[in-house]
């Protein structure tokens, strides 16, 4: 062993003992008589002291050092003259008596300090060093925990982790799958799975009631910021189980993650709160009810007063901004701006302000009078000092801006903190996407998910109508997690696979196999899966998930740090009975 | 929740109690008064019974059960008249009150017992039903309990497990890559990761001081009996450690996992041998220590004597089969035929048998006094009643063949039970191995594995006789582990690639991004990964993994039960700009 103690453990209890640390060299300090290095593991930071009545040979080598040298010291532990509280081993210092450079360094391309000078890129080129910060390292420290409480609670509760296979079989429904060519079978592909799904209902069908996996999924999808081609699932299924049974299970699970990661703890059950609720309240199918600011639907007070924006208007909505009637004009059209940026995509927005003396002030006093203002007001509870802010269109659309307005809105008056964490579950997912492009169905999460047993007879009446029995989980506005109660009535599935228009072909063609099993004896089951990266980044407090991921992707794909994605031999081609089409 | 208890879980302490179960139908006895039903869930058997009294509609319900339909009844738990005590549930029966069909079954393909009647291809089909039987659900338990602790051990330790990338680059030196073609970047590929060593060596770079990660890992190699295209590896390294930091800490985890998964406890160090020893003595790397019977080298004391086939010999081997003096002609035969067989390549053995009168009675006796027999029987400490068996040739073919020999032996004599556990460390590997064929050195590890420090100096001399700073972890001749101190120094790589006749260039392009970390401070680090599908295998007391592996492949690579590798799409490859190239 190349030292004692590691640099994140001495103590002023460990004075006048002879220590040998190693580490790397966060940074030198030469004041002529002393010499003061900072050495870094990582379990922390001990300051080595090199004086002038030094071995000479330790002062020559200390002479030497650069950032991030590797080196072993040893010396006695002495209190230190000038005391750093900031750091658990601020009351000591080493004095070194003997000192060895393990390995130099070059000069890093970038500072190894919680706030670095490096550029996104450059830090990615050279990620091994990017983890020498603090900040990634707590990220991955907090990411091993998370994994390691997981598999404690799921353990604690009799679920079995079982490894499910990574060469599968590509299904052309669902995002676009990697494949991998089969030299042994020429012209034929293995895919990369995009969740273990089919594996876990067979695992069902096989008996196996509570199974979980921490496993990697793979989507070849095009990238967007903090979307990775490769993600981590929590996976999990149970057998002989209703919704109720799966989310007290999993909401045991969130509440010993909150306990035991961020010391938080929760009374009472986690808020449910329908999709159609959750829609209409937030715009949103995973709202962040951190706070509250919700609609209101005014489309009835506002129309028929002849301002034609409005009564063309589908859906009229308003959220109350407390005590925000002091928004200046610049305030008010920044935030007009930001609802017509094109990802909003809103037209304009209207205000109100709600005046202290009672009286209202709005951008259409032209079509209002001070009663109708204070009808709408009193329709999203306003009061004195409040500012009131519409937007309105096609319902959909303005759900959906109004969402972001709603969130801009929370972040200004910091109603959004990182540490604040308000879960809930959305239930009752409609079963049904009708798609206007292609004139069919699809299903909303997959074609095994069950439709709510009250809903059955709308599917030939109404199929867009029936509820899923199907939930997620969400957190501060961030769905971690969603699944469903699956079908295991083969009646039942044909009816879903002809109300998503497979032909019977298509369906043994492409899902034969599960079909098959469940001839066999399948049993009542549901299950869920969880976003790894996400749930990590989320207890973290931050917005995105790549420094959660040790070697993310950028966002083409590419491992910039070991060039990958890159050119094989003629010989792997030939191997693989492949060509490179060139494009023409 | 479909159930109130498990079909494990009643004794006679439920005696009275109104339960409702759920599972699979194992087996309907119906004895025209009564109906017996056995019960089966993933945690047990529990007899339900239905009377001549019972309620009409259960009566029915009750006659249209088969095998495998899942079934949820309730009742009362009564005692049983006649008692089984194979079964921890033996005691009592549920008198069924209220009996549901959840879902049919139709008539599985084999039976659901520990021995089935279905043959391997029809099992590997209809997995998801292989997967009911108990051997299989004890393997996939087992498989999980071993990974839990393998976690908590390690996590115990400080070490964090850290999730490495599984689209990575494809690296022409050792077996071949599964490639994935890159859509977003034609004409080049991402490789699937035969191990994680790169990225492990990465994070000791970048300060992780302990990794490890149970990770699948991916090999396209000809398929053999039991090797699998995935496998799963724990894979671990530390830094600022040397050779005893790493084989005191796994052989500590080695330990952990002997005690809570199999209630085994070793007194004292696991013994370590030189890989030159086990080749003597053992005549392998990974020797199975449960029994002695090792190799004595008799080639001086038999030549010189007039037979031709020993005195052209390079070595002549001999092993002491206690008390086989007996054995007959026949079993003498058997055995000669046994090490002649083309995989094991002897042309022929020599045996001595050492008779109870103090006499020896060989196959040479034509060449050989007693006297000469007697000398061998000493060298090898054979006593009256033992017999020896002699093979001679090239070296290392007679020492590979000796040792398939005395394995046989082994099996015979009974000297290798499955529950009976010898693990040992292997150390002081040959760094280099001579290829006859492209005249180079190949390195027996990978290139990052580091000399001996004794001898750097035979670099220049006789790279041949280099030791690596590697070694094995074996059990019962099965090799569970191996791993090495890892090179951290610039110019001692530089002087391996020169060894291992790699140009500045082709070492810079193939492992250019490691060479280059190692610029940034590297600290003194080195590794072990271990084979878990193997690991199970062992302790499970099983030859093959394939049953510790829920959905393995057969031997042509391919999944029977999904079909699978398959045909892509004409548009799928289009986007990937690929075309299959037929075979001329």
């Amino acid at each position: 062993m190349y030292r004692t103690h590691t640099c994140g453990e001495l103590r002023i209890d460990n004075l006048n003992q002879n220590v040998t640390l190693a580490g790397w060299v966060q940074k030198v300090r030469n004041l002529g008589a002393m010499t003061f290095i900072d050495l870094r593991d990582r379990y922390g930071i001990t300051q080595l002291v090199v004086e002038e009545h030094s071995d000479t040979t330790v002062r020559e080598t200390a002479a030497k050092l650069g950032r991030e040298y590797v080196i072993q010291a040893s010396g006695k532990v002495i209190q230190r003259s000038s005391k750093n509280s900031k750091i658990p081993t601020g009351e000591i210092e080493v004095a070194v008596d003997t000192l060895r450079i393990l390995n130099a360094s070059q000069i890093p391309p970038f500072t190894i300090e919680d706030n670095s000078d490096g550029g996104d890129e450059l830090r990615m080129k050279y990620r091994f060093l990017d983890l020498r910060r603090n900040p990634l390292k707590k990220a991955l420290i907090l990411r091993h925990q998370m994994a390691h409480e997981v598999r404690n609670f799921l353990d604690s509760k009799g679920f079995l982790e079982i490894e499910t296979p990574y060469l599968i079989k590509s299904t052309p429904e669902g995002a676009r799958d990697f494949v991998v060519p089969s030299r042994m079978n020429a012209g034929e592909f293995y895919a990369l799975p995009q969740s273990p799904q089919t594996f876990k209902q067979l695992l069902m069908v096989a008996g196996y009631d509570r199974y979980f996996q921490i496993v990697r999924c793979f989507r070849d999808e095009d990238l967007r910021a903090d979307r990775q081609p490769e993600f981590t699932q929590i996976d999990c299924e149970m057998s002989f189980v209703d919704r109720e049974d799966i989310l007290t299970t999993f909401e045991g699970l969130a509440k010993h993650l909150f306990r035991s990661i961020l010391g938080k703890t929760f009374e009472g059950d986690f808020p449910r709160i329908t999709w159609h609720e959750a829609m209409a309240k937030y715009g949103s199918d995973k709202p962040d009810i951190r706070f509250g600011m919700t609609f209101n639907d005014i489309t009835k007070l506002a129309q028929g007063k002849g301002f034609g924006v409005f009564d063309s208007a589908e859906y009229i909505g308003a959220i109350c901004a407390e005590g925000c009637a002091g928004y200046t004009r610049k305030q008010l059209d920044a935030l007009t701006e930001f609802v017509k940026k094109p990802q909003i995509g809103a037209k304009g927005m209207v205000y109100v302000r709600c005046e202290a003396d009672g009286s209202y002030k709005s951008s259409v006093d032209k079509f209002y009078s001070q009663e109708d203002l204070a009808q709408w007001a009193a329709a999203c509870g306003a009061k004195a000092g409040d500012l009131l802010l519409i937007l309105s269109g096609v319902r959909k659309n303005t759900l959906s801006a109004l969402c972001e307005l709603r969130l801009e809105m929370g972040n200004r008056l910091g109603l959004r903190p990182h540490d604040q964490f308000a879960p809930l579950w959305v239930i009752d997912f409609p079963l049904l996407e009708w798609d206007d492009e292609t004139q069919r169905f699809y299903a909303m999460h997959h074609p095994f998910t069950s439709p709510n047993s009250d809903d059955s007879e709308l599917f030939d009446t109404d199929p867009g109508k029936i509820r899923a029995n199907a939930y997620d989980f969400v957190v501060n506005g961030v769905e971690v997690g969603g699944g469903s109660i699956r079908i295991f009535d083969a009646e039942l599935q044909e009816k879903m696979f002809k109300v998503l228009g497979f032909s019977k072909e298509e369906a043994e063609k492409q899902f034969g196999f599960l079909i098959n099993a469940f001839k066999y004896g399948a049993p009542p089951h549901g299950g869920i899966a969880f976003g790894f990266d996400r749930w990590c980044a989320l207890f973290g407090g931050a917005d995105s998930i790549r420094d959660y991921i040790a070697f993310p992707k950028n966002n083409s794909g590419r491992d910039v740090m070991i060039e990958s994605p890159s050119p094989i031999s003629e010989a792997q081609l030939e191997e693989l009975s492949l060509e490179i089409k060139t494009k023409e």
